[in-house]
């Protein structure tokens, strides 16, 4: 059976996620929707990462099995775009090894949180970005974002996605970056995520960054592993998935 | 009459331009919507510039009398972004001399065209960038941005705002910035600009960051003063109004 792999883009906001659902507008129903008005008949695609309601993607990775086409892959591309709503794009469409998985095979995943820090409601940011003022102790989200690196019980930060107990993970990377103009992008590199754990993690480095939490506090309130503690998660519009690894 | 200024920010993708008109969303309407829910009876508000339908500003001025506001600026700012939609706000709400007015006070305008250079459509660059590829020119489109400085009839790139035979103007400033991850940035500087200058310029700069003009070429068609010669104008959705010099 010919399997097609593609990165796939799109602006989150107006869609409920990823993954289809039985009502409300997704981005594998979109893409699901596109394959079949040109001759694809599923049943699913497969995705790498699950992303929420009005999270962002530059770098998902998807695949199918499609043996009805029989016009190259960077046709299926053109054909595939010329079918999409324009908040949904595919990129680099390749035929791929009938075995790969995206979400499997994947060996990481790294995901951009970003921040703009000015005063005053931005009509420009407000789609792509959270706005926090005063603008974060950057000394102390970097103290902080230090601990997560390595392999560590993240229960305080979210739960198994495939609704078991394994919360462990290993984060290789946890990195913050300010750009002029207020802009702040946090990235966080791991082998696999927990659901909703980049938003929790950002959501508590905030704390840290206005000086509500030390990195102490942050260090031990991984160490605690409960979910109960956990300050609310950060907004979705901030974050995109920008990279999956294989 | 006490009179207040303030910067304005806006996302122009879901408005018809800032000028109020008979019918349809605009800036300047809902702007005045939100002043006359705290209190405001017009009749007008003044705007620095008259920015086209789908142009963004960070840094468009306005200026209203509001002689029955007596909770100060700071507060008039805030009871204006509460009553604001999410596209746009003020910031900087601030007391004035009465003799300010935005457009006939200023000595300057800068605006901001911004390019996303990668191939294939983006859901993430769609609403802020004009997307272009093979990537321009850089060189090319400094050489040709070269002959803009200093007085000249703009009469190939529009038309006077007030009707009038006027198109003489004064470019004091002609910059492009790239950026990592395709992003290119054109920014321009002038006393005033004739009615859809900017977008008719890069239009024509575009062209020659493709090499289907060259610089000397868009020299001639600077000195040609015929708006018939000018290609089509660039999209709206990547032009920004960042600031007004007084």
């Amino acid at each position: 059976m010919p399997r097609y792999r593609s990165l796939l883009e799109y602006d989150g906001t107006d869609f409920l996620g990823f993954q289809r659902q039985a009502a409300g507008r997704t981005v594998q129903g979109e893409v699901e929707a596109a394959l079949r008005r040109i001759g694809w008949s599923g049943p699913t695609l497969w995705g790498a990462g699950r992303t929420d309601t009005g999270v962002h993607a530059s770098g998902q990775v998807i695949a199918f099995n499609f043996e009805a086409w029989q016009h190259g892959p960077a046709a299926l591309g053109r054909a595939l775009n010329a079918n999409l709503p324009n908040d949904v794009a595919v990129h680099a469409v390749a035929a791929c090894d009938p075995r790969f998985h995206p979400r499997y095979s994947a060996r990481g995943r790294r995901y951009r949180y970003t921040f703009y820090n000015q005063p005053g409601r931005s009509p420009l940011a407000r789609r792509y970005a959270w706005q926090v003022w005063p603008p974060p102790d950057l000394a102390a989200l970097e103290a902080a974002s230090a601990s997560l690196l390595g392999q560590h019980d993240f229960a305080s930060f979210g739960t198994d996605p495939d609704g078991g107990a394994n919360t462990v993970r290993t984060v290789s990377r946890a990195a913050w970056a300010a750009a002029p103009g207020g802009w702040l992008h946090f990235e966080i590199e791991a082998e696999a995520f927990l659901q909703h754990m980049v938003r929790a993690l950002v959501g508590a480095l905030r704390r840290v960054g206005l000086g509500t939490l030390t990195p102490d506090d942050f260090a031990a309130l991984l160490a605690a592993r409960d979910r109960a503690r956990c300050p609310p998660p950060a907004p979705p519009q901030g974050l995109c998935l920008v990279e999956v690894l294989y």
